[in-house]
């Protein structure tokens, strides 16, 4: 019989950079008791992102960090709601170009992500943020 | 009893910008009768997105049109596919550069957003257009 | 009475550029046997992403390749994990800006595409590659 939970988890970032939680999201799991079914992330904010990328060489995330430090500069002219500072925005635009949303399978009590798959919290802003993802597990 | 129902909402848009649709599905919400669950969204179409974003200084919405009018320029000779004028091809790398999907929690008989988080349809096109977005509600 | 199960679908890509996999998806909707439900893909791997895309002109799918191309080029001297070639970081970075899962609301025994929607996998590596695709349906 299919039934469904929601979780929450909190996620303490210490400023612009990765955090991974697919460790937490499997606890989640095992907590809920769901052996087959399907995990939905939501992030709760709009100047960070949920990403799923390799979980290999920290140079990956490091590389996606420069990139995007290069795609959308902190204080670019070009922005007019900078309120909270020069990564306000960027990190607003952040979020739009990636995802605060993931779906994923769940396989016998696991995440079905590749074997280079791990599932990252990405801040945005410069600086430390409490970070709340709601989960919503659905199976059996 | 786990339950499930798919309903329409259809949205005029009167050319490029955010329109903000997140009353209309916590109407859905409220017509499907579910309390605890998951809303999926589903836009139809090519050039326009769904996007979770800041509701609070409409400034945002703007800085991200200016940023992304400035990555994805209308009338760029880079592309090639150009039968609908000068913002067709713009309108669906944008589109690739979001998300036409999104998958939210329900808790209490309200969508699980953050207290900044709106969920808009972002029209890419520069003319009006008539957009569907398919809602798929599981829950109790 | 509301009931789920796992699929998956491997594709064969033959280096860079975009394969359909509508009528796939389609096909496992049929052997799951659901008529009214939601389908959710989940894309194995941190190179190459799940796209929702014009299924009508080519030329859209080449101009998207080409933007790509354009915004993260290969071999650029600001990456560092360089370790499989030119083509590595870029895909990490390409499937960072798109998506590996979706979401579609099942009507009918058909996913709730518009007329114009394709499903596509997205490779981004310039060399040939297996790519696994866990599919979760849910429905009735």
């Amino acid at each position: 019989m299919l039934r469904q939970s929601i979780h929450e988890l909190v996620i303490g970032t210490r400023g612009r950079g990765f955090y991974e939680l697919t460790r937490e999201v499997e606890e989640v799991l095992r907590n809920g008791g769901i052996t087959t079914g399907l995990a939905t992330l939501h992030l709760r904010h709009t100047s960070a992102s949920l990403l799923i990328q390799e979980n290999a060489d920290p140079e990956v995330r490091r590389d996606l960090e420069r990139f995007f430090a290069r795609l959308v500069p902190d204080g670019d002219s070009l922005f007019r709601h900078t309120a909270e500072g020069d990564d306000d925005m960027p990190a607003h635009v952040r979020t739009a170009l990636t995802a605060v949303n993931l779906s994923i399978p769940v396989e016998e009590g696991r995440l079905a992500l590749g074997t280079w798959q791990g599932i990252y919290l990405w801040e945005h802003r410069a600086q430390a943020h409490r970070r709340r993802v709601t989960v919503h597990l659905l199976g059996e």
